[in-house]
């Protein structure tokens, strides 16, 4: 099974090809440049490097949101011309889980935070449980694989909010992502459990982990046709939040 | 801190700019192209890519061996020429302690195998503990850091020998690298501990990891001028076993 990942959901544009147990190729940058103009010119350098041919790809895999509206729009965009155009599915992966599955196996919480504006952060908390026979996909061939185990799916909510959540789990945590630089101080003030923040390798999105947790969520039938896809954005866009204000102030003032 | 990190020791070619906290960018590719047509290039895209100024950067880390003979060497030499020219130090990160620091935090056994061939593996032995203060890098502000604990340093054994010593340890263990698929029967028939086998995500050389681990190397002063850096091949090259044999062979016919 061939996958093309996407993930732009955040400052991070990122590529991937996997085939089944390995990953042919990856292209990732996390710089100033808009990822409508990185995205699809890092892809094609990945197609052209790894020699891939269009028509052998089975399903494409998007991080499909939480994160920044413009970002996510632009990933499922893409995602939805390229698969409308192969005739094959797509996967869409919440951003957080795909955050967390590079922790494959670990035994904390894992806490990938994004900057929401406005107070909120984008999360989600998850940790790994083992897998039970044939909830295994092809390449855990081992005697144990784990599963990525939700506890709280990917939404927004005040910081604050979060970390009392996670003090009251009585775990060690790892936190993750863009959030953690911008909400450090609170994290560090107000967290009572042990907690630790994910080196430069595992602390941003990877197009490679929206590959292959997209291919355990394909086994499992969590497709969907191009025509049908959309990102969730968990919240109201600005412009969206300004209308209806404005319409609320409208009614009011009537 | 900048960091130019490159890993060509397997079929993997992968190079990544590191600063400070975060991924600037990666570039993997794992296609049959040969390390000295793709390295460069890759690394000359990721450049223009994220706009990098070469005068910024601190330290050229790379993945120092074991591996394929001619891929360390393409590796190695591409760094010290890179180090030499820029003025800056090289950091030889083992292979195997850069690809087993993809599970950071971890408190499993990880254990990297690299196919060397002739039934034996390249490999290493290792988990994590928990850093001392002092003994943490710069983007481990959290209550908690880890360091990657060497247990058994890159070696090249039989794989029965390996397989034994990780029973005797009696810990879960996470296997990974290119010697998996080469010895999974082995793998799976003698191993009496609990196992599992590294998803396509973490399973293979990046060299993020290279510059991150190397970042730590570097604070310790783990460093070498670009002029005495040479990759730990740990074994005779086939073409110096062989004409050692041969000068034995007319040593013993004298």
């Amino acid at each position: 099974m061939k996958i093309i990942a996407l993930d732009s959901s955040g400052l991070v544009a990122s590529a991937a090809i996997v085939q089944d147990g390995e990953l042919v190729g990856e292209y990732t940058i996390n710089h100033k440049k808009t990822h409508s103009q990185t995205l699809l010119p890092m892809l094609e350098e990945l197609k052209d490097m790894t020699e891939l041919e269009l028509d052998t790809v089975d399903a494409i895999a998007v991080a499909g949101g939480p994160g920044s509206f413009t970002g996510l729009r632009i990933g499922s965009a893409t995602a939805k011309g390229l698969a409308w155009t192969m005739d094959v599915p797509v996967i869409s992966v919440p951003t957080t889980d795909a955050m967390a599955y590079h922790f494959y196996g670990s035994d904390k919480l894992i806490c990938p935070i994004m900057d929401a504006r406005r107070s909120q952060v984008y999360c989600g908390i998850y940790t790994f449980e083992r897998a039970q026979d044939g909830q295994m996909a092809p390449w855990q061939g081992g005697r144990v694989a784990y599963r990525l185990k939700v506890i709280q799916d990917a939404c927004a909510v005040a910081v604050e909010d979060l970390i009392q959540r996670l003090n009251e789990m009585q775990k060690e945590v790892i936190f993750l992502g863009d959030g953690v630089p911008v909400y450090q101080d609170a994290i560090i003030e107000r967290t009572t459990i042990p907690f630790s923040f994910a080196p430069p390798h595992c602390n941003r999105q990877r197009a490679a982990n929206v590959a292959v947790l997209g291919a355990v969520y394909f086994a499992e039938g969590k497709i969907q046709r191009a025509a049908e896809h959309a990102p969730e954005y968990l919240r109201l866009s600005q412009a969206e939040r300004e209308r209806m204000e404005a319409e609320q102030g409208a009614m009011k003032s009537c």
